[in-house]
């Protein structure tokens, strides 16, 4: 099956931000052959032809770290700092969580991610109590791209701390290539503050064996870091190198509380960071300082973290406040111009994850590519200056049609692998099997 | 005519923020006579119903500080320090605006607005070589609730000067209540740093004598505080304050760089702030300390300020910006909670720009409101948590319908008082007459 992609507005967010304005793409068994001007001689050879005039073309958006299993508590605990909003309500909640619950709640979450142009996501999810295998396969029938990380806690007694390492341990290998190679897996110690270092330990062993990236919460809070501290006597980074954590490829959650020393070490082991710049705000952690990772040379990727401290899955909402927060914050408008911020949240963010096959529109890779249609969008006007708009203007709701591997997967904004109605009443459905948290809405206050 | 819109899901942004969760609504003659619990016995004077089953139901948002003659400029000059953005960019282009330039960027601008839920919104014109009649006719026919502001600008000649006074002073007194009293003026000297003192004298003068409310730009950047401070041995404040200008309710836009003496100064005048989070950020001018001006009793709106430097007018997005920024500069989850960022894109910002006759649903003031159906958007599930999902989780694109002065002028998304396809391609048609700006795209960095 070889199809063709005509006359779209194609922005390939490659390493030299290419554009064809009426352009034209050739796919074939889900992989990009060509991609460039028009080339009458290539339509021959095509199976189908898709004429995308007048829509803008752009690589599938990679948020590098999300929790999906906990989209249903969205709207929990707002306007709470991360430490008790995790121990007084999400915590408590997702005790409660079922499979049937953690299924739905996926479902749910990744209905939202394709809707609003997210193809692949690295997500971390809380295994307690549930069968991951039927969250896998609710996953692997979106037919989104991702890894999957089973989160490893240092909870309960030690033989509940070995169960959840062996479960994490089976959960890498068994999904470490699946549905046809779109999901894999990572691994997945909470944080420093929620392991032990046996744990740690353990997860750099798994992660060796199966030649697997790791994937962690560092450096989240102000209070994180001193806890750590005080606990081990050195700050979280230089903890996770003595334990080894940097001997595989691995990628750090948040990253807001750091110091030049961290940045050196993470440069030199090639650790990389997913900004979460909505969700930092939220729980009043801070505003991490992503010029000055990109100036040390690391590779940042963007994210949404859970919808539970965001509140939704959209990228292009996320990848404007990064912009926006380094611009109002170095009181440098020129800082995180539209090009870096567009790579963070494909190509850059791709690589970030271990999935350089996927995050821009050139030949080899594979085709994940989302379209919107400009023209009967008020706020996406003047037309011509698309390549603005697409940083400054776009919301996820915009999108029009998303493709995976070459499959559509949205058309013209609606779901084409889920049935969507049902997936939203299934969460309300099931919303009161783990009971609302009982206080009031919040007072105004300033 | 009376109407009753009855089963919705009401949050008035009442001073007790009270909610109906199938609550009813009487409307009669644009406003309203009744709003509570549903009670039968009123449907029978009812001309019309209207039923609102499983829709959220709000005040229309208040945006109290734009530009919607500069909606065709959106784009330009991205990445860009305030200074040289408005020197090298935008006023070079405002120079060959034309009327019909000035009025198909009004619409435009309008029609974001009205579709994305604002029903009212206060902005400052450039009038410089447009007919101010024609773009006023424009905006009356689009249905939406304003004040206006020619803006004062002390350039050119002498008697240039004095035209532009004269001009000012005739529209703020031809336009102060039009449109069936939706419409009305301030008078708008630009800023301390762009107006002589002669100018902000008359400014007030103009003001006293047609009994309006001030509009200025005022504390933006610290350039422009040290700058002012140089020329006149003061801070911005106290230099507006030795002037006269707090003589008259007056609308202070940005108020970025403000200390707390200065705060004292406007508390003691009652001058209100009109924040704008995301232009402020994006022109890398900071972020305003929000908290601290509401802790000394200012009155703040919420604004988009002009989509070159937003770039869009959803004022859903800038709520959140507004409320997650004070969390995170501040460190506290709890800064900004949910009611208080309501009121300020609601009633406190329908006050602050002298419009208490609407920003809440309550008995007595004009029946303007929006609505938004949540069942079909999985970004607005668990839908049972709305009160959090209209602050962290709707997008301007959510809105259903909206009202104003009880007139439906968007249904279903669609607008009822233009043509929307009219207005999108008369801006992009009328682009070329302005010229694109001579500069390749920005190149990447940090």
């Amino acid at each position: 099956m070889r199809t063709a992609y005509i006359h779209g507005h194609f922005f390939t967010m490659d390493s030299e931000y290419r554009t064809m304005d009426r352009g034209m793409m050739v796919v074939e068994r889900g992989a990009i052959v060509y991609i460039g001007d028009h080339a009458e001689e290539l339509l021959a050879g095509a199976d189908e032809i898709v004429d995308l005039a007048g829509k803008w073309v752009l690589p599938g958006l990679v948020n590098t770290h999300s929790h999906i299993v906990m989209t249903i508590l969205r709207g929990v605990g707002d306007d709470m700092l991360l430490k008790p909003w995790l121990e007084t309500r999400i915590w408590p909640m997702e005790s409660r969580f079922t499979t049937e619950i953690a299924a739905a709640s996926a479902r749910l979450g990744i209905l939202e991610m394709l809707k609003s142009g997210t193809t692949t996501f690295s997500d971390m999810f809380n295994p307690a109590g549930i069968d991951a295998d039927a969250v896998m396969q609710a996953v692997a029938e979106t037919g989104i791209r991702g890894a999957f990380s089973y989160t490893i806690f240092s909870m309960g007694t030690l033989r509940e701390q070995q169960a959840n390492l062996a479960g994490a341990e089976r959960f890498a290998r068994r999904y470490k290539t699946a549905a046809d190679g779109r999901l894999t897996t990572m691994v997945a110690p909470h944080s420093p503050y929620a392991c032990t270092p046996h744990a740690l330990v353990e997860s750099v062993r798994i992660a060796h064996e199966n030649d697997l990236m790791l994937h962690i919460h560092v450096s989240e809070t102000e209070t994180e870091v001193s806890d750590i501290e005080r606990r081990y006597g050195v700050r979280p980074v230089e903890h996770l190198r003595r334990l080894g954590l940097f001997g595989r490829p691995a990628v750090m959650a948040h990253g807001v509380v750091l110091n030049d020393e961290e940045r050196q070490i993470m440069k030199r082991h090639d650790v990389r960071v997913a900004h979460n710049p909505i969700s930092n705000l939220k729980l009043g952690s801070g505003i991490a300082d992503v010029g000055r990772l990109l100036d040390a040379g690391i590779k940042v990727g963007i994210a949404t973290d859970g919808v539970a401290s965001n509140n939704n899955f959209d990228m292009f909402e996320e990848m404007r406040t990064a912009a926006l927060l380094q611009k109002g914050t170095a009181k440098d408008a020129g800082r995180l111009p539209a090009p870096t911020v567009y790579a963070m949240a494909t190509r850059m963010g791709a690589e970030a994850i271990g999935m350089s096959h996927t995050g821009s529109l050139e030949r080899g890779k594979r085709a994940d590519f989302i379209t919107i249609d400009p023209y009967d969008k008020p706020h996406l006007q003047p037309v011509s200056r698309a390549s603005s708009h697409l940083l400054y203007s776009v919301c996820g709701r915009d999108v029009c049609d998303v493709y995976i591997d070459g499959n559509v997967v949205v058309k013209n904004g609606q779901c084409l692998t889920m049935d969507e109605e049902k997936v939203m009443a299934e969460a309300n459905r099931l919303l009161s099997r783990i009971g609302e948290p009982r206080h009031g809405a919040p007072a105004a206050g300033r």
